[in-house]
């Protein structure tokens, strides 16, 4: 089958690989029916994280289960699933605990480790899923083609964004800043709406992200960063800042951003993976009891919670996609998220 | 009148100081009944932070009203009044929405730029009260003699233990460690119990707090620190760690301890003033979701919650003063909590 391999810096290729096979007796192939790039697959493609050695990438993906192990019990061949950006049991104490992420026995897409041998990446073909009965969500019916996108998006950004709120504790009647116009970014704003938020101010430069946004829910654009960032959102809420602040970047200056957006005694909700800073600071948040709340999304366990919202078209996260590419041309795809031409692209084998 | 004033390390006296006098209108003048040394009061005596001019010193008090402004309308002379360790004016946004610490005309007992002129510290025998209407809670009548231990930890440690605990989500049925067996330690056990834990470690290494602990709620007591502490606390709950772990020391290595005993998408609840460690390591928490919430106790919204039950004997925060001693010897009760004789020492004037 084809696959995509990152070799180094700018450097992805499709490339013939060997087909995965059942191994575990709880493990399913899946046909993929549609993947994408994710912000974080640009940090090796950019060389900001070192490729030591060609690997396969993408973590983000939908697809038709062609075949299940013997142990499998809750997905069968013919069913479209929805996997998660990272593979877990559903069984083990984390994943029972709401935190997926930490799954005791779950591991990463493309890691050469994984039970039962190598756990293929999400940008090709078919996919050995270890753990599919924690795994992998069944929608019930094939569903249409205009939601696959939707779909999609459970598998990482919509499911990031609502942890962003969730972890921010965005309630009825919250005020909301979200740092970042990404595809996170802008599920955020989705979630937040949907959580009840009261006001939603998206902060954005970005004309055509901007107007998404407030379709999505915001209320509110600011431009301006840094101190002047501050000072327009201090005045929009009593002169404290907001109640819950999203961020969806992971820079320590977006953190920086959005600790000082936020009102005292009020939380920030991250889900940006640092990828700057190492630190956060304790005086400034212990002066004003700002919260920090968040980390690696479980999306796995939001997935069933926000299906149904997707399938009712109640809330439309499949349109962050903003270009398809067959997969073929998964190298574009990257140059096109890298060069900020795309927010976000779905590619289709 | 008399009042404590610290001159630098290990050098506390009781000299006379100018009577208080009203001066704003809104302000109270309260005849201190009883007063105490904190936690904190032991850096200046320690030297770790330096004392760069005689100060005065105290910040907990409780006491009878003997005069208030013209605009004083909740309090009366009279009156035994509760004051938290800082005043605020209970009507700006920061005090409506539950963090009076960050009262936007607020500020610190002993300081001298204080609204109206010099606000009194604690420690002595009179103190003149800015923001009376909100900074001061009356009690029902006078209370009886034995409550006042209990009414004075309403100032600042039982609050601050509760803050700890709110901050950190206790609620019916967690799973709770605390670090740290000062006096807010020990009311964090009587928080978590309240608000519902079904497993309270206390982490001790102290045979008389660790009784009192026991007394308070502490279902268990862990003596080891570091790795060894985290792992007797990982193998008591799941081999993942606890629900919620309450930070009551403020140095970076209790925060380590505090972080590495919680269990991935749980919560850090921190209201030791941070004295070491600039930072926390945003990475730990990020991969497993672990929450850092809390800052200095905003007391004073929780001081109506927590005093009926004070009134009634079903909490008794009060029995964290093991020491009792006239004011005049105001040297000796900050000896004795320097050298751990006494977990804090209640001054009567």
């Amino acid at each position: 089958m084809r696959a995509t391999v990152i070799h180094g810096k700018r450097d992805v290729r499709l490339e013939e690989v060997a087909q995965p096979r059942l191994s575990t007796g709880g493990d399913a192939i899946v046909r993929v029916v549609a993947s994408c790039v994710c912000g974080s697959d640009l940090w090796p493609y950019r060389g900001v994280t070192p490729t030591d050695h060609p690997h396969r990438i993408g973590h983000e993906f939908v697809g038709i289960v062609e075949e299940v192990g013997p142990d499998v019990v809750t997905v069968k061949p013919g069913d479209f699933v929805i996997a998660p950006f990272y593979d877990c049991d559903m069984t083990c104490v984390n994943c029972l605990n709401g935190v997926s992420t930490s799954c005791l026995n779950g591991g990463w897409w493309g890691a050469d480790d994984r039970l039962g041998g190598f756990a293929d990446g999400g940008q090709g073909e078919f996919v050995r899923v270890p753990h599919a009965d924690g795994s992998l969500v069944a929608t019930p019916g094939k569903p249409d083609a205009s939601l696959i996108p939707g779909l999609l998006s459970l598998a990482d950004v919509m499911g990031t964004g609502h942890h962003a709120a969730v972890s921010a504790g965005v309630t009825v009647g919250s005020t909301v800043v979200v740092v970042g116009d990404g595809a996170v970014g802008l599920c955020a704003v989705i979630a937040a709406k949907r959580l009840g938020a009261s006001r939603i101010v998206s902060m954005s430069r970005h004309p055509q992200r901007q107007a998404l946004a407030r379709e999505f829910g915001a209320t509110d654009v600011v431009e301006e960063r840094g101190d002047e960032g501050v000072a327009r959102i201090k005045a929009m809420f009593d002169g404290v800042g907001a109640d819950c602040v999203l961020e969806c970047v992971g820079t320590s200056e977006s953190m920086d951003q959005a600790i000082r957006s936020t009102r005292p005694g009020g939380t920030v909700g991250y889900v940006g993976a640092p990828s700057g800073g190492s630190a956060l600071p304790i005086r400034p948040l212990f002066n004003s009891n700002i919260g920090v709340n968040g980390g690696v999304a479980p999306v796995r366990n939001y997935v069933q919670e926000l299906l149904s919202e997707v399938l009712s078209g109640a809330i439309e996260p499949g349109r962050v996609f903003d270009l398809e590419l067959p997969l073929a041309e998964v190298a574009e795809a990257y140059a096109a998220m890298d060069e900020r031409r795309a927010i976000k692209v779905l590619l289709r084998p």
